[in-house]
């Protein structure tokens, strides 16, 4: 075996949606309405040239243009945009020389080398699917990334790069703030997966970080979509297993609810995914 | 989205353990003793190098080690080894011009083409994993799988090329049967899961198939492990659950007994599997 970077990607968003249970999201036993399993196999499968452009030479924001492009389809369907958004940098840092442990001083090298044009990218990659974001404060209107290419003039005559866009959105999106931070919360579900003791398979190593990420921080896709309330909501119900030692048939129930309730972590996945994935470069895993 | 081959083969690995019920096998609800449904997803992403090999212009017999050895690991774990069985030849046979609808006869002109390195490289796909497979006919023990590579010099003395191999097979291993006889139930199984109707999600559909096929014919891989009595028992209560239009408790129940019971029909996942890919190859699926 002579598995790849983007290899080890592609398994971790398979691992990542395989994971049960996970509270909101789907996983190996729930889909959520309009959002199914297998679209998140085709997923993994087709964002593969993106992910082989992220471990190679090319710019980064083409990267993750491309790993959208392919993971979208034709139906625009968006599954996995947000785990892209860390894992294109993720690869980026894990393949370049010099060889050795994935650290965030790899990672925070890859974002300070973004450029402009990695913006316009990102900016393109809104085009190709329906994110769910919130609009931008009053002073940033013209960078809107709902606006997708057509904020690119804008971009270029503020001269930003993708690193400096994305900054300016860490206080209100989780995804964001790891770009500008240094993926924390990334390499601490790393650590968990790894702490957490290479008997136990790994989609229930994945699972339990999982609680432990959604009981972290409220999870700003949650906050997007249902508000603050929902969102703290949902970190105390998490917070509160956690402390009860997670027994299973109570995460079970609360994974249930919240999948009848449509409330769906979305960044906690995208961070679960992202941790998957430097697990798999430090050797953990199937 | 441009889905090459390799995609779709390894999409169809995915599709196929994802897929519930499928009785005796793992699956998205169940997993064996000692085999976890996460051992068949990093199985789908090691295959790649084996399952590129397949859509280009190296030996076939090559593409098939290689894709063993990438699915088998360190570990030396069989997961799909009947799956890539099917899919290298299939593979091969929709990457050659001209392009068109992937047909048995395409399928049969790679079996045909097959040389005595391409067997011989089948030979050495068994020092890679550990098979179930039986004794061969007291005529032809000197190329009895289990002996590997160690089985190559009585290969070519005899010069077998890798079709005739198979046809030594195919009475008693319906994996052999199929590059015997042209994929009959592969291709079956594809047009049973483009005429399930669209509408139905895929997994459902192939679900679907998965107990058609089981239905059909004894499981060899059942025949092999447990005899066929067993094997006509499980194929009996396939046919019963098939008759009474398939009620899902009644399903799942079987589904359930059989991976209690140890009995696990192998073969009949791998012909889900081939059909899931030519079912791809023709524009199914997600």
């Amino acid at each position: 075996m002579s598995r790849t970077a983007a290899d080890r990607a592609q398994l971790a968003l398979l691992l990542e949606v395989a994971a049960t249970p996970t509270i909101g999201n789907v996983d190996r036993h729930r889909d959520l309405e309009g959002l199914h399993f297998e679209r998140f196999l085709a997923g993994a499968i087709d964002a593969r040239p993106g992910l082989e452009h992220a471990a190679g030479d090319g710019p980064l924001g083409r990267a993750f243009l491309r790993a959208v492009d392919g993971m979208a389809g034709e139906d625009r369907e968006n599954t996995q945009f947000g785990c892209l958004l860390l894992l294109v940098p993720l690869v980026r840092a894990a393949t370049r020389p010099p060889a050795g442990r994935l650290s965030p001083a790899d990672v925070r090298a890859v974002v300070e080398a973004t450029t402009v044009e990695d913006a316009a990218d990102f900016y393109r990659a809104f085009d190709r699917v329906d994110v769910a974001v919130e609009a931008p404060p009053t002073d940033a209107e013209d960078l809107d990334v709902r606006r997708g290419s057509a904020a690119i003039p804008a971009l270029r005559e503020r001269g930003l790069t993708l690193g400096e866009v994305l900054a300016l959105g860490a206080d209100r999106d989780d995804l964001a703030r790891e770009w500008v931070e240094g993926f924390p919360r990334s390499f601490g579900a790393a650590q968990s997966l790894e702490a957490a003791g290479s008997s136990a398979p790994i989609l229930e190593r994945a699972a339990a970080v999982h609680l432990e990420l959604l009981a972290g921080r409220l999870d700003t896709h949650v906050v997007r979509q249902h508000g603050p309330a929902v969102a703290e909501e949902l970190r105390a119900s998490a917070a509160r297993l956690l402390a009860d030692g997670a027994p299973p048939e109570a995460v079970e129930r609360t994974a249930d609810a919240s999948v009848a309730d449509g409330i769906n972590p979305g960044t906690t996945a995208d961070l679960l995914a992202a941790g998957l994935y430097i697990a798999l470069e430090r050797g953990v895993g199937p």
